[in-house]
């Protein structure tokens, strides 16, 4: 479905964007949604433990998959011959595909990965193989995934990347930003680029700058370290980001779900947001939980309760009074620690559907703030909780 | 909720039996179903990977739950504070306990099991705590459980068991039954017998005869060993005990689930069944299909695919094309085996939603048979499949 950005209403004093993104099918049917928004991640082409009609009754609109993954498994080839991701997974909504880049420079046996102009050379996580991920291999991949949005393929420097390490890196990144675009060829998907540059403003600015001037359907800020320790390199990266790309346009921050990130993410101008986290959080046990916590050198963090802790052993009130999700309509913490305690698989769906609806509420929530031009005292509020 | 059983019409020459029972709630609101039935069970508290809606969904009635497991996890006491096992699990449908005894004469760590006229002493096998657990013990958990069946704590024989062991465990059976009989006090629940004597007609004549007299809300054919080098026994054992159980009240096959001893045992009298393995199954990749297949000693065997199988990987089929379940309706064998391959949660969950389907939609096809006395057809028709 090709995507459109419609800018509504921008808070007065943030800038904060309040807005609607909508996709066409080729019918000429559209399905419209409202950001800021926070997207479920369903990596091998599922949002882990749940159905995809359990991930919609979250308020979940776009959703993300990994090119990387499903590259492996089941193959692009099993998947264009299903009738694409959608029907595959059945999944009905706008799904988008990252590029494969973050998983080939982090998870897929780091040291014997070979980055040359052409593309990455790496083994296969699963059993050794030789692989190379290129530019076009990247595109080629997610055109036949059949995404809607489709995402540039990347360098992803390492977080203690020089600023020379980084102005090489961004040259190369847009090269190859002009070479996927070059070899795209899916009239019904969108091609997002990346902005590079750590938390430098000249490098960002001209990241930002040259990746406009190639010209993209919407675009994302790349190259945020995720860690608790960084976390003014990333509102920096944002900061320095925005500015430069144009208002009619997605924004898009990759890889970033804690709560307190998409406050200070939309504040700084991103749109939609996605993480593993909520559901990699459910299966260990958590419960995302409101307000955030001050941890050491990190600063302020999401705010969490582990369900496998013996005081909820009989503590039948829900994970939150306020929360309006399945899961706390319908269930006490003494359910879910017992279900959790015996490693029952229904206990991480329940908390996956609790974390995502959280994160999905709190997108719902910031809308509103900005329509009502109050988004800086929402957000003061939420860090009072 | 109390239960009653009604039988409507039997077919004309097997006197295979279609009914309804019906559940009624202290403020007087009824639930009815049909039976022939087949119960899924959620050991824990749930039914394994599926949502209380999910299992509904496939048509479910009564499900069932296990004493041996709540009574470890979480405990009677925390279940009973919570409201009941209804409103800790969120199913609002009927639920049967079994008594504990299979469990405790099976599972918990065998060789330290100790039996004496007063219980049985064994090790938990959680953590090799001494337990105990005697008929009173088993009546009152399953009180605070607050289920709608209650069942009646009976010695669960060895297999290999003679004709003289049986007879002296049929006695202490029966003095068992009328001790937990003699302590069970919750008006909202029912009680049933269990009837014992292994292959032996005249056994189990008179366990059934002995069981009727003490009088129970309805009864089990229990001891029916569950291998594949038994079937005639299992058969047998149901033959011979329900010319002796009145008509007015349910009969229930324990722990049994295979299509080909679901049709066998209704064509003998039983009406409902309850089993593990279509979500056991599911756990490793296999899904139920039409038909039975031959199998050496054992003779007939229940018909399956396993997806983990490559030559599913391009197969963009339904498991079975006229299977009326969510699985079938909305996902193919290739989206399975990727799931199954990747051993992704999901995967377990969409082949569970078919097994149950599979197993409860056959129930309903035997029910519309035995209306039109057509029931040997049916079950003929089955076989050649």
């Amino acid at each position: 479905m090709k995507v459109r950005y419609e800018l509504i209403h921008k808070d007065k004093k943030t800038g904060a964007r309040y807005g609607k993104v909508i996709f066409t099918a080729p019918d000429g049917t559209e399905q419209e949604y409202e950001t800021p928004m926070f997207m479920p991640v369903g990596t091998q082409a599922t949002v882990k433990t749940l159905s995809p009609e359990q991930v919609k009754d979250c308020g979940a609109g776009i959703i993300l998959s990994n090119t990387y993954h499903l590259w492996l498994r089941p193959t692009p080839e099993i998947v264009e011959k299903a009738g694409g991701l959608h029907e595959f997974m059945n999944w009905h909504g706008p799904i988008l595909t990252d590029s494969g880049g973050y998983q080939v420079f982090s998870l897929a046996h780091n040291k014997k990965k070979d980055i040359t102009e052409e593309g990455v050379h790496f083994k296969s996580e699963l059993d050794g193989k030789k692989l190379f991920l290129t530019p076009e291999e990247s595109i080629r991949i997610q055109n036949m995934l059949d995404s809607d949005i489709a995402m540039s393929f990347d360098e992803c420097p390492p977080a203690t990347a020089d600023k020379k390490y980084l102005k090489n890196s961004i040259e190369r990144t847009i090269r190859w930003a002009k070479r996927g675009k070059a070899v795209f060829n899916n009239p019904n998907q969108n091609l997002f680029g990346i902005v590079q540059g750590g938390p430098y403003e000249d490098l960002r600015r001209w990241s930002a700058e040259e990746t406009v001037k190639i010209g993209f359907d919407g675009y994302a800020v790349g190259g945020v370290a995720n860690d608790d320790e960084c976390k003014d390199d990333m509102y920096k990266a944002i900061e320095y980001s925005c500015p430069y790309l144009p208002e009619d346009k997605l924004r898009y921050l990759m890889g970033v779900g804690e709560p307190v990130d998409l406050l200070e993410g939309v504040k700084r101008g991103i749109d939609i947001f996605d993480c593993v986290s909520p559901t990699r959080l459910a299966r260990h046990g958590n419960a995302l939980v409101p307000g955030v916590r001050e941890t050491g050198i990190s600063g302020l963090k999401e705010n969490r309760i582990n369900l496998k802790n013996a005081k909820f052993t009989d503590d039948f009130s829900p994970i939150d009074e306020h929360c309006d999700c399945y899961t706390c309509k319908n269930y006490t913490r003494a359910y879910l620690h017992h279900l959790v305690k015996c490693d029952e698989q229904f206990g991480a769906s329940l908390l996956s559907i609790h974390n995502i609806r959280f994160l999905i509420r709190l997108t719902e929530q910031m809308r509103e703030a900005i329509k009502e031009d109050r988004y800086e005292e929402f957000v003061e509020e939420f860090y009072k909780k």
